[in-house]
């Protein structure tokens, strides 16, 4: 009936998003607890921390501590992001716990970067250039081409087609001059622009150009569409997701749904294994690790499934 | 690129909904004051109340008072619900203002309805019937084959799609035994059990087998689907959806997401207008009106645009 693929891989990114944007303070053990709690449910990869100026998020201050504390799994890849080499470094330190992979991080929206990065597209460029130099000096994998606003931006408006493809176009020519690999082109929602139709659109010009390269969703749920539109990827094929548990990454200071950041793990992991699309992920033990999550950040985080709970009770024989 | 219909047709059941489910007392004039608001923004159908036994549901004593504070627009159906003749002998002492319809209320789960109503399937059958006879002498028309529980039901557990085309096929049989029309079937998502691929099932069986009626979807966004399952719908070509301004509906104690009720109207025209689907609807209205309901009602309400904002702001010339 669809393109729906048979399984998904799901990034977990609650604990960097979550712990870099409460107000905090939390406890670093609260922090490994959770991080514990989501490495227990078959998730593959859970981004932990962020490496960043303490003085700038106080919330990933204890990021060393964090990953020093954690026990690594097999087959579980806790990852760490950096915005430079000072959090590289420290990144690098930490090389048997975590799995470091590198992104070429690009944007569709020339105002959203000038905004947030003071950089032009020709500025930006350059700069991962350089970061891939710095990815091949470390013996570091470059995982991903990330466009962010790639469905809209709050500064350009709607997006034209044409200017993400040719961001993705940017990106795919810059690791093919420096000579790297790159498997993934991830197409960010970064403002929540996106709908069901903008997603299909997006993809499928993607895909059509550059057939064998993966293509992951990063989604917002802002404006309440993160399921729909991860459903819309699923019926383009796409398994390949972020996302966060119980949403963690909403802002810290409304803690209700409209504030909603990525688009929430749990909820997701309902979406796909109530259609047959197997996450490896066990819902039961996720929704206790969303449950954990609230409770260690004290206010209600937007998750739906983590409330209104799986249909594994009603099924289970009496 | 798929079915996508160009309009569609949202019935607002947030004032009943919410008010019946409040455990505020809120003021007649407070109720009125978001029954007015809503008939500002285009809506063509609002569910204004429910005349029922104030015994049981507090929040509805004052029904026939709000009536008598309507003010009546061309073109908008003001409706109500009753559940017995001596509720529809009221809402027939409102018969100006309001636009009485009647449904055939069926359940694809024996066990919900003897649950809830204590009937077999065979006894509500025969209710019906006997409801088709009240209507028929008092020149109500019957609008809907309504199927409770078409997704998946908490005391049945799945529910097979042959059990929804024999529930279909008796209310189907039914009213042509009686000689009346209906043109709407209504699928509802009772227990919110639906995902996208389940709706699509459904929808498709349900249409292939009766092509000349329109199919309705009433859907509950208690484990976060609700507007994953209206897009899959959408896709279907389905047109017709019940809804409610803000989310109003979830449960009054939680006054989050999790406890949702039916889908939040304003997030459901957000996803049909962002595709080029015609509501009738004005966004921004809708949203003062959802902001509105809020304020009545005391706590947060599901919604989502109505805290991320429409994109209008951002797309407007500077």
């Amino acid at each position: 009936m669809s393109d729906l693929p048979r399984a998904v891989e799901i990034f977990e990114e609650g604990p960097r998003e979550g712990f870099q944007i409460e107000p905090g303070p939390i406890a670093t053990s609260r922090k490994v607890e959770l991080i514990e709690a989501l490495s227990a449910t078959g998730l593959g990869s859970i981004q932990v921390c962020s490496f960043v100026n303490p003085a700038r998020v106080p919330g990933m201050a204890d990021a060393d501590a964090v990953v020093d504390a954690l026990r690594p799994r097999p087959g579980l890849r806790y990852r760490a992001l950096w915005l430079n080499e000072k959090g590289l470094q420290r990144a690098l330190g930490h090389g048997e716990t975590l799995s470091l992979a590198g992104m070429i991080v690009l944007s569709a929206s020339e105002p959203f970067l000038m905004r947030n990065q003071n950089r032009t597209i020709a500025d930006n460029l350059r700069e991962q250039r350089a970061q891939i130099g710095v990815y091949r000096r470390h013996g570091i994998p470059v995982e991903r081409i990330l466009v962010m606003a790639a469905f809209g931006c709050n500064f350009a408006g709607d997006i034209a087609l044409e200017s993400v493809l040719e961001t993705v176009r940017d990106g795919i020519d810059l690791v093919a001059e420096e000579g790297v690999a790159v498997e993934t082109i991830s197409l960010a929602d970064t403002m929540a622009w996106a709908t069901p139709r903008s997603i299909k659109r997006v993809v499928g010009a993607v895909r059509e150009r550059w057939p064998t390269h993966r293509i992951s969703l990063h989604l917002h749920d802002t404006r309440g569409l993160g399921l729909a539109n991860a459903y819309a990827g699923l019926e383009m094929g796409i398994d390949s997701f972020d996302s966060s548990v119980a949403g963690l990454g909403g802002c810290p200071f409304a803690g209700h749904k409209g504030a909603a950041g990525n688009v929430c793990t749990e909820d997701l992991v309902f979406l796909c294994e109530e259609m047959g699309i197997r996450t490896g992920i066990d819902l039961e033990r996720l929704i206790d690790a969303a449950q954990l999550a609230e409770e260690i950040v004290g206010h209600p985080l937007p998750g739906s499934v983590m409330r209104g709970g799986s249909l594994r009770r009603f099924r289970a024989p009496a």
